[in-house]
């Protein structure tokens, strides 16, 4: 933790913000506070708190800045973040941020299940040689639900696998079919690839209705938020053996260690870590960078969430 | 086993390759050999043999055919076949078939040792949620040694990953390095991906001075031959924790179980199974009937290896 002399104005969590702006500006004392540890004792001037990643407990300093006008979250998802934020504070998200490591993930999940990752793996254990053949993601049609920028990522990365991409998203446009199309897009996938927020919408869209309409073999693969999938149906639909799954995020998060889905040979678990690889941080630095200097020189944020 | 009434004159692997044909050539009586059970017992009249794929042992078939004229492999690397070859029978490989399986394996092991898929598979193993943040993907420079049809397939899957990818071949072309300039671009490269067939040339190309040449933490990716690595080079640096591998192909292979490269951390290995999955399939079908087809009607052959 580096303290400046006055009271801080601004919270970051990372001291190397300082490097890309040639130092902290001078109107705007900033303090650095990673998550861990003490945060600075005297909060009371705090007007703009960059909240450490994926460190939920640092919301609890919230309560302390009563001058608090801005926070940026470096998360794209808010959904947490939003009922507990002071009114009239501007909150800020970390959108665009993960796209590259999400959609890295995501491919990441969906060529281990094909190419039977796991599986080696665990005769890697063995010292055993077996070769077997396995499935292929060239050929396959996947059905990419949601299609913000997350979205887009893994549809170019998925595209040069010569893989046929059908768009689904909450909003139906020019090339992107609506969420309501899902019945009739459905039994044609051999993929399902969530990169949703959580929302009322969006609870639960993968039902036990919606899974069972997806071919026999078909992925599921999920990076979006675990709200989005029924659990209980996914695991029934996986257990049998008639689907697979590739989740980085599941409901509920974390998975208890007596869960079943942690057993079923098809699904493929990692614990919600699609958006904090390395390729993140220089990204996360240069957009507080970024939004210091225009918080410093009054000028409007970006990333703002419309908290109507 | 199919068999035709009169002895065949040629033989494919799989039955289906007719239905691409609209059934078999009148002139070329087909039968049907697949590598395991018994081979058709008269073989004299055979003028072309298709070998059936990852079945080293259907060459001994060879030696039974006096009319033989050409040979079909549906591997891309012929090395162990040629010397086994008659002389003066022609021999057509399995160039193309395999890029796209190939390409993607090679981007299976890249991704997963990045973002740590063996840690995942062995903490869900143990039912354990907890989250790390990994390597990235994205950003990084990729030596790509070997850039015949495999290594583009590679580098066409490689770029929306936000990776500069820098060539390498045999033979120095316009946007392509020489070999010869390898020490002056292993010091940069964060991965090494090597396409490259068996040859005297590319035997043991990677030894103990260029794999030092490579900066800490470089991943090494073979999906070439074993032989283009120095196996116990490459099992010192792994196993010291300065490099990582990724590994389709090693030497020896099959590796034996108390092969010390099965045990080391950083190190996964699948056993030789890249070039077969799904997606070779109907490639390799659509490749006979042409073959055939030609064959029938004396036109020339695709694919024909150079055997001088």
């Amino acid at each position: 933790m580096t303290q400046t002399p006055r009271a801080p104005r601004a919270l970051v969590p990372w001291a190397h913000v300082a490097d890309l702006m040639d130092g902290w500006p001078d109107e705007l004392p900033v303090a650095v506070y990673d998550g861990t540890g003490e945060p600075p004792p005297d909060l009371s001037a705090v007007r703009f708190y960059v909240l450490p990643y994926a460190k939920p407990e640092a919301t609890a300093l919230l309560a302390r800045m009563p001058a608090l006008e801005a926070v940026q979250s470096l998360s794209a998802g808010v959904d947490k973040l939003l009922p507990r934020l002071p009114p009239g504070v501007v909150l800020c998200n970390g959108r665009g941020l993960h796209d590259a490591s999400v959609a890295e993930h995501a491919l990441s999940l969906i060529l281990a299940v094909l190419r039977d990752i796991p599986h080696w793996v665990r005769r890697q254990d063995d010292h055993r040689w077996a070769p077997h053949f396995t499935r292929s993601l060239a050929g396959s049609r996947a059905l990419l639900i949601g299609y913000g920028s997350i979205g887009a990522a893994v549809e170019a990365r998925l595209l040069p696998f010569e893989v046929e991409v059908v768009r689904v998203a909450r909003r139906a446009r020019p090339g992107v079919h609506g969420i309501g199309e899902l019945p009739g897009l459905l039994p044609d996938a051999d993929i399902v690839i969530l990169t949703l927020p959580q929302t009322a919408t969006t609870t639960g869209l993968l039902g036990a209705e919606q899974l069972a309409a997806l071919p026999d073999g078909a992925l599921v693969v999920n990076v979006g938020r675990g709200g989005t999938i029924d659990t209980a149906a996914l695991l029934d639909q996986t257990a049998s053996g008639r689907l697979y799954a590739a989740l980085d995020v599941v409901d509920p998060e974390p998975l208890p260690a007596d869960h079943p889905l942690w057993r079923v040979p098809g699904v493929l678990i990692t614990p919600h870590v699609a958006g904090g690889s390395a390729t993140f941080y220089p990204r996360a630095e240069r957009l507080i960078a970024e939004q210091l200097r225009r918080f410093a020189d009054g000028r409007p944020l970006l990333n703002v969430v419309d908290r109507a």
